[in-house]
């Protein structure tokens, strides 16, 4: 049990808040001998951090990572790596009133309830800031998956922001690095550069759906019941802020299939078994197929917003909020390369415990 | 670690196969004084025992409950609690031509790629008579609510069967089991039976979409970052056979709204902090409200039916699969109690959880 | 976290009562294909039954070992075995007396006082009946270890019963299975008989120190810190009912060594790395170096004695209490399969920690 | 699982090397409310601290703790406790040559078989220098355990160093900070000095005996079988570098007790029952009597020594390895601390455990 921990082998505790002197994730369980260094985490820093285009926060961060144990002379000595990134634009302001007050559809509450203690500083723990330590500790576990898995990529995007979807057959891989959205539909992303820019205007934020896909997975990760793959993801995918539902393949749509449309039909092809369609998202009885393996989770629009709402005071007084200063319009947004780091790590966590149980390989061969 | 096992401090490691002499689940954990007979246990397990109607599998089992260990004098001692469950209908027939080929969307396939060895009789482990040892955990764990926080009480309904969905302004608390697919709007409910009526003929089956409510949770379960109470939930229900969805509050549907819409505006009323709306679902920063916890997944289709699907063999022959037998045509249906257990136990853990960082009760009060 | 369970990837929770139905083991993360039976386990639960010789409580049970699920075709399928054991000889007696005096050493005051219930009937869950549970665990620890590490063995035996300690130069691994005290030392087993004998006709008993030795184990199994092979066995033999004292190597006599005795020093072999002693015990900085893996433990003389001894009553009335009944006199006897049983537990437990983290093999060659 | 890691509830990972840029460690599941600052910690830190006097290594660290998340305004906030020090006296030297060969009785070998790779420098991840790590997680459950447990207190001291024991009869609590090696007989400290001082000399190291004493551990604290008390505090003492042994109360001793000299007899006094002797050392079934809590563990000696001994290369060459450089010749002087800190954050661990399952109190009473 950790209340801030997450996975079995491959496991990582993240610490700090968004306006202390640094936060941080501490990583556990790392196989040796793996190539690291702060370059190597970099880039997917960069990806998530915020200021980078009008659509995001405009709160300036570095976001340099330091690798303060576990590597020695490049390489990863399978002692806990300690990756520090240390908070550079938290500006002093008076937070006496916000202390007092409570955001609607914010974490304030429920903190103050539960703790009797909070940190107001741009909401402490619960800052979407936490999830630069994720995204640290998935550069980690992506560059262990080059080793462990050479085929093996992890690709995150956004299908849909507030009412407007993608249009899957404009979709384009190529696409998602070349707009702010990482928007697979080159079309759509100009779209919501519009909607945003109108939202934004009025004091107002906007909900999205991020999907990540891990092509190259072996069939074999998972288990039977509660360290089901899928189970595994939508852990991972729900314990991200603002996330409120988690789709594996098809689902929730799959309530509405019948068992002749649902099944993935199967036929051998040169290198095993080949499927027809991938309803199941990747996933069979919580194990991997060796398909993509395709979660989609829904993010909340922001509640950080400047139109005021009803709310009350620490002291149970009817009150309205407003909440200036620097928040993302549609946090969704940079949450893309949270979904993927989630998605690196769990990937690697069932990868150790399959190793571990199994040996290398799979056990089982078709054909 | 433990790959068949859910909680942290309320932990039940669920045992058994469909075919063989019995299954269970080993309860630890459980806090002493509170009062624990098989009866207690047994009217959840008649919820969701098969061959009750026409709508569920025809395989007649008792699922009988008997409590081996942790109770005595009728009370619960604070020991393991061993809860059996013997296999009674498991009718004997040759699994030599079965064992042989995959069911398209069945884990048949992942089972034995994963392990290299799988019990073909009924779907061995993966089969959803696995649930009934959750249920009958969810039962102590309800016997423990009862005593913890006494006004707590979970209840599960399904709101979609294949594409039609209930309409919420019949919503009718007392409807639930008054049909066989705890449906909380009577006319749909006969709807429903119509639609699967019509599909069993055709030897197909369809999917679902179940809710599970708890009320009177207290405020304050849950952590802020991998023991979510939301994450915690999405993965114990996405632990659940079948299911590829898992939604809290507005669920998926949260990505189309504004943070105007999304904002679930406080009052204070005559006991505390009082909710105009519940997108939420009763969770914020991964910590309850104090509003109801509500909770949604989807169930994908059976994907053993009798209409043939391609597939292949384990020799790589391409083959047809029409699987005969007693199955559910919506296994979601009884997936309702499964769900009901699932959130007793999370509950349950939280509540121990926080009793443990807390001690009794909240830290921070409002007004 | 569980309160009844160990180990990490191959976890076992033990469960039931000393004069409940059954008592057991749910031993999950077993790796599959591996065979295994009734017939495998027995020959271990047999060498700790009771009742076998005058030197051991008279209870008489079959410790008959039935396994309920995870083997298919006798073979592991990698899913939960469920190992349960049948009370058979749990003899009916009014405990109305003993559930309300405490015995003097006994877990009687400590499981009241936390639990506020206790189950009298020969203790509960605290009679070292629950080490059943473990040894047929144990039984199947030692059958994965013969797949997984052939030229592995697991050996222990008692060195000190009371006062007298074994002569390490009549030392004979042939003798230890040839007496009734695993005592691998012939002559001294005979003077423990004559101890014994004198010791059960004054109504009193008797501690012992008990050795496990582990043969073949590889190097490389351990971690830096807290997964330390040495901290895990530690772990592990001290939870063993009445043990008091955990000894790796030299243990508590490399107190009274300088640095230049302790060394064991090294020189090349043919085969790698050769030690001139062993103090270490096989474990430096909690990783096994290759040589053999040397564990002892004390455990304390059975509470249960018929000589009176001053106590209180439930009620806070001072009282004398002897226990009548069927005890052993040296409960070190029994604990001999059970530390053997630890052993092969937490050999494989961190055989599969080794395989998740490094793959097959170690890391670092020597020469 | 977690390799780096200890505690259920109340978790502390470590990370960091000897000679890296930091080193510390992360704490989870701290209560909320405590006051804490680093000014609370240090004092613990400083006892430690390497320096201080001949007897102990040169290497010369001011041990600064810094809180770098989970506080606010002086008080713990419930969220991750990061606790960093700096490595500030780690002198550059060439490694090349002892990265090439292995010490007699130190990890170097067995890092390097099971990794591949070790941070050669001051013995990286296995320098004792972790163990500052622990003194500071110690110094945060020393507070929690001020304001959850008031009357409970934590004392180590040293009892036998090489094979010179302390006379108990002269046993002074008020001598133990009163001399450089925390004995509670001043007159043996002198003679320890003098055999030190005389072992220095000759280039050579000796082992130690510590004993950890909690005074006010409320009974109850504990749980019957893996979470026993006695074997979580044999695995954290067994965790510390070099411990080969652990004792709960009489300990190894015990084997050569009858059951009438071990049993600790109870009368009733006026505040509950009492003991007429502590040989359990505090613990009867895994679960604390209320009485105080007694651990011995045993130290061996440093295998940093100038004397020559025996050993291999990396290339398999026989040599002869003698350690220069800043050792302590007694590395169980520093243990002390360390043991201390390790009781702390097992009783805190266990006390959240306990107030998890039973709430607050205990649950059964005497008179």
């Amino acid at each position: 049990m950790s209340f801030n921990s997450f996975g079995h082998l491959f496991r990582v505790m993240t610490w700090g808040e968004s306006h202390g002197p640094a936060l941080g994730a501490t990583v556990d369980g790392c196989p040796p001998g793996v190539p690291l260094s702060e370059a190597d985490i970099q880039p997917w820093m960069d990806a998530r951090k915020p200021g980078q285009n009008r659509f995001t926060t405009q709160r300036r961060e570095a976001d340099a990572v330091e690798i303060l144990s576990g590597v020695y002379e490049g390489r990863t000595t399978g002692t806990p790596i300690q990756l520090m990134i240390r908070n550079t634009d938290q500006r002093s302001k008076d937070y006496g009133e916000i202390a007092k007050t409570f955001r609607p559809g914010h974490a304030d509450i429920t903190y103050w309830q539960k703790y009797g203690i909070r940190d107001p500083r741009g909401g402490g723990r619960s800052s979407a800031r936490e999830t630069a330590a994720r995204v640290a500790a998935g550069g980690v576990a992506r560059q262990v998956l080059a080793a462990l898995a050479p085929g093996l990529s992890v690709t995150g995007y956004m299908v849909q922001m507030g009412p407007r979807l993608i249009d899957r057959a404009r979709f384009d891989w190529d696409a998602i690095a070349a707009n702010p959205f990482w928007c697979p539909d080159a079309e759509t992303a100009q779209l919501w550069a519009d909607d945003l820019d109108a939202l934004r205007k009025t004091g107002n934020s906007v909900g999205a759906v991020v999907e990540v896909v891990a092509r190259g997975v072996p069939a074999g990760l998972g288990a039977p019941i509660y360290a089901k793959l899928d189970s595994e993801l939508a852990s991972a995918m729900m314990s991200i802020n603002a996330v409120k539902g988690v789709e594996i393949g098809a689902g929730m749509a799959s309530a509405a299939l019948t068992g002749v449309e649902n099944a993935d039909e199967i036929r051998m092809g040169p290198n095993g078994p080949e499927y027809g369609s991938n309803h199941a998202g990747g996933v069979l009885g919580g194990i991997s197929t060796g398909q993509d393996v395709v979660v989609r989770f829904a993010v909340k629009p922001t509640s950080s917003i400047l139109t005021p709402r009803q709310s009350v005071t620490i002291d149970g007084q009817d009150t309205d909020v407003a909440t200036k200063g620097r928040h993302d319009p549609c946090v969704g947004i940079r949450a893309v390369p949270v979904g993927e780091a989630m998605m690196a790590c769990v990937l690697l966590d069932q990868l150790l415990l399959h190793r571990a149980q199994m040996g290398e390989g799979l056990r089982g061969s078709i054909g």
